[in-house]
């Protein structure tokens, strides 16, 4: 074991490596913690090594300015849900809609609103991340919430389209109960702040991943264009992937003693922001690059994981109002696109093994249990 | 029939009908009115002509065995509004799914559930139609008549994906009223019947098309495969069109003298069903002639109408409790496939004139109010 | 005089044509026929009325400028057939791209190019269109063209996407003696101009439509955006569409006596130019109402035709060369789009009875004949 | 470095594990091969692990009963390229069509045939890999041939859809020569066995990936279903992926010390075959998770990259003279399908690294040269 200890200490640039499988449960083995970091909260701290490049100043989402997140957590009885409020910028985004786009990886979910994004490439609601049947409440509060701000909606103008994304957490979560209310929206974008928790927090509160305990995680990389930077974040709801299936960067495969349910029955939202200003056409090719990083983690897109990457870009508005038939915008030229697509990829795989680790142990509905990945890793 | 005979006159505005085709040419010929429909509430019974296919014996989408239609109307204060259901057979349709397919021909709407149908080819819902801010309510509902059918829905199986499809009737409604409750849908779907009303009921209610009174609207075209009938039938939820804009099949160009709203705000639903055995690819192929069908009335599919279309086939049904690998089915040879993209051209095209036609005059909202196409022909 | 006389007089067929709209009521009324045109190739020529919206000055796609078209007719023996190139802009393509989109109307086809096009959003090399086994050679030809003025493709920078569109003229044409050569493709290229035929010229030598001769044929429109004109032009290759199905913009339906091959094995391609500003996931939108121009004519873009359209905007030029990141573009605001959709339905209906109007009857490959549709109306 | 040695022995399980930086280059540090092979030209003979699941007895698509491949290479001059033919089965493609789909990565890319394999979801000819300039030359060498085998195409019936993916091989071979001819397809054609080569054959002849030399590579994988075997085959032309970005199944990076062009301007074609019985939504589906195979790699899908998937299969024919208009088919039940998923990430995965590990290193035009994969792995 000695030279285990060796080859995961790396003092100076600190890799931590796989190392070999437990010829007793065909389960790779396990690895000593950095210690240097006391939260071990994130991927990071656990010494899990995503390269050279550069993250934002607090590697979240809301490195992008102007982004927030809110949570509100349901943890009551067999209900393990909530909802998680992503505010692309502080405004109103019915008036100030933003550039974006949709990928859909694996058509086997139930989100709302994706068509009209698709088609007119802009976003004009937060977005709205919950379990798969608090979507129609989620759909409903968003609508109220707009109108409240909008007198005008579906009277003199036309009507909003809410996007509600959504994965299944009836492993550890009651979900037949349906008991998320609208009232827990607006609690959740009351609560969107630069600064919100990770984990098994809002929607993220019953999700599981590979095996283990998922929920929200997030991620983010600075980009170099025109001599100043800018920045792409990645928030993901993780509750995809088979056990034995993950891989970490560095090779290992952690898979939970016990599976659990086995079947695929999850889901991936991936949401990315950026304040790169791009087309929508654009965004959903950065979009797509979210299923390599869900695939570097091991995923296969599963049937039955309905995974769904939406981004949006903060860098212009499109008003609502607009009096101009047309609007001066920059574009990226499209030649210089890659780092966005390796930081998407990226970011992603972060996010979710961020989703992972920053999750403790969860015991949910009919005695169902997540173990954490943290915990895994410490162990070793 | 006076006033038929000053239809058919051409004195003042000539326009012409057709009626078959001229044995010498081989060209359409003018058309006599139909005389022996007494309740001028079709397109056909006011003597507008769809040339020589044969119809279903009811000349509705009940004409597929097996579909029935429901509505519950909401018809209070500045309401105007309902729910309709269309049931594809009268079974389980999340243990016994239909093949299934859609083609957004505009996506500036608000529809719930296409994204998993395009991913998986199957419908394991009711479809619903409603209006635009109604689609959580009715998302709602339909997850928990699945789950009171189904207790292993969310728990030891995966969840279900509500089929909610929309238009925007706020011209005439109170749409901010939010005014549909979810026992509304439990009334739509109880009402179901292969014997159902057209016009300004349901969904339909507060509808609007060409700046006339829209709806609900109907037609069916029978068709022959390998020595036997087949069945298509198509229902529309018709809320879509500009003033002036409208087409007649004989080429007249009906408007309303006060043309109310003029921007598009509306949208169109088509659903198709039919009895012939068709993959999701081709169900896609099929319906994608719906927006051939709005065409040859007139539309260009405006950029604020959610135009979708969506098909299914009863020829086989998809089993959730499968036991075998695989199933055996008929295929329609791709080369046979025009007979249907013709009926769905030719029964869309008549389902938006019935809905029309069968609609009177309406007054909502703000004293809004649009006119009867039935008056305008019959005026003439 | 006379015979226009007798086509409007009703007497016998009873069909009519519109002229403008009513004062009275805001409707259509009907048309006197044009009198001031002597050629007689053209459907306004002949009396054909597409409403009230403005042309420009030479109706055709070279209204948008700097497009100009060239023709290549291989007219001999059994062979009906050629090239028609068009180029979007006097410069060089590769080294200035377009924004640009494509619209698959119904995918039964071969053109080359389009999967970039719809990637990348933009358009490297002049448009071709041919027969469907002449797609290699033109392909070829685009190919060398673009190495002979631009050493580095293939070399130091990437390599280039030849976009070729094609119809099958086979019935008029021997298609299997691949008759068409490179020197060819050159041949239409250095033909083009702004002042080009329509017709049975170039690609549209052997093309029919609904049982007549088809061909190339071009329309526009001019738009007003911020207080400036602007236009929008359509050119199509017509070769779709099955005897009887042809609907007149005065609700006529003319069919050809001997009706040949009544199978639909055509094809239609449609290439929109604009100036107006947009981004490509516009333009996909505006390429996508070509398809409701067709529909107007009474096709249901049946199975064996491969209907095509290709969209691009001359108002920005993305350099391949481009020093920046960025580019300052002008982008149409969505709410300003539906008069272009209007413009590509009603262009995209003018340009396909010009490509029949001025196409007089021919006699090709094995005695097949298609009749003129001049004629037709000629002798109404 | 004694412990590595030992990392590394792990006699009984034989696995290869990656091993930390060295520091001098950044680049990942060697491993000792294995010895026990005696070939070491493909990834498992070099110890690469691909996990526990069976291949197909010689870990090629043609394992898949009745698929063949045959390659011409050319390599003279500054000429590194050439053609490789898959045959779906041993009949006319023509005659007896296979469904089939395809998925594009993404889009950078100029093979022609996918828009009709899209709408129809069938393949009519064999498949044809070569390179981005001799598209032209392979579509018109298929079509000859097919007319060849098929007088009526273009006359009594309708026309044939080549099938025809690129990948730019540039770097190594003078692309601008286009020196490939349709005799060389014939010759591709001609030589077409279950027993082929791997590496720098054929089409793979002068491709890069990863900075290493790459080319032509290929894997299977075993399934079961209704009691009895399935195979799925995949055969990749690898010409993607930037210097360093290469991850190895156990994790190491292998980068090449001279990078050569580092900006990613390859692609990746990937063809799969199966003779589980798929509908082509199904063969779609099955195609997309290609892209997660990629990802494994390291691939985050370059923007310069044209990334695309094909699959077919071989369990039913489609007749093009079927007399029927129903076909009997069985089709496999969708919560099926994910054995097929993985089985597409892993045979994915394992032919690029044997399309790489056969390839010996290679000099090209303008003294590129790129080295072998296999050398750097024998050289740890």
């Amino acid at each position: 074991m000695a030279s285990f200890g060796r080859l995961f200490s790396f003092s100076g640039n600190g890799f931590s490596l796989f190392n070999g499988v437990n010829e007793s449960n065909g389960c790779p083995m396990p690895l000593t913690p950095h210690s240097s970091d006391n939260s071990l909260s994130s991927a990071r701290a656990l010494g899990l090594d995503f390269g050279a490049a550069e993250t934002g100043p607090t590697n979240t989402i809301a490195d992008v300015a102007g982004v927030s997140v809110g949570h509100h957590t349901l943890n009551e009885g067999n209900c393990r849900t909530g909802f998680t409020a992503i505010l692309p910028h502080p405004g109103d985004l019915f008036r100030e809609k933003l550039p974006a786009a949709v990928d859909v990886i694996n058509g086997y979910g139930k989100s709302a609103g994706l068509i009209q994004v698709e088609e007119l490439g802009s976003l004009e609601t937060p977005v709205l991340l919950t379990n798969t049947f608090a979507v129609g409440t989620g759909v409903n509060a968003l609508i109220r919430r707009a109108i409240s701000q909008n007198s005008d909606i579906g009277r003199s103008t036309g009507t909003v389209n809410p996007v509600v994304l959504e994965c299944n957490d009836g492993y550890l979560s009651d979900i037949q109960a349906m008991a998320l209310r609208e009232e827990h929206v607006v609690s959740a974008l009351e609560n969107a702040s630069a600064d919100f928790e990770q984990g098994s927090v809002g929607a993220g509160t019953g999700m599981s991943a590979f095996g283990f305990k998922g929920g929200i995680g997030t991620a983010s990389r600075v980009l170099q264009y025109s001599g100043r930077k800018f920045t792409l974040g990645t928030l993901v709801l993780a509750n995809f992937g088979r056990p034995g299936d993950l891989v970490l960067p560095d090779g290992r495969r952690p898979c939970p003693k016990e599976k659990g349910q086995i079947e695929e029955r999850g889901s991936v939202i991936v949401v990315i922001a950026t304040d790169v200003p791009l087309e929508s056409r654009q965004l959903k090719r950065v979009a797509k690059r979210a299923g390599s990083g869900l695939a570097r983690l091991g995923s296969f897109y599963g049937n039955g994981s309905g995974d769904i990457a939406l981004a949006f870009s903060t860098a212009c508005r499109l008003r609502h109002d607009e009096k101009s038939d047309f609007i001066a915008r920059d574009i990226l030229h499209e030649d210089k696109i890659d780092p966005l697509f390796l930081a998407v990829a990226q970011s992603t795989q972060e996010a979710v093994l961020n989703a992972m680790i920053a999750s403790t142990a969860m015991r949910g509905r009919g005695r169902h249990k997540r173990p954490a990945l943290r915990d895994w890793l410490l162990a070793r």
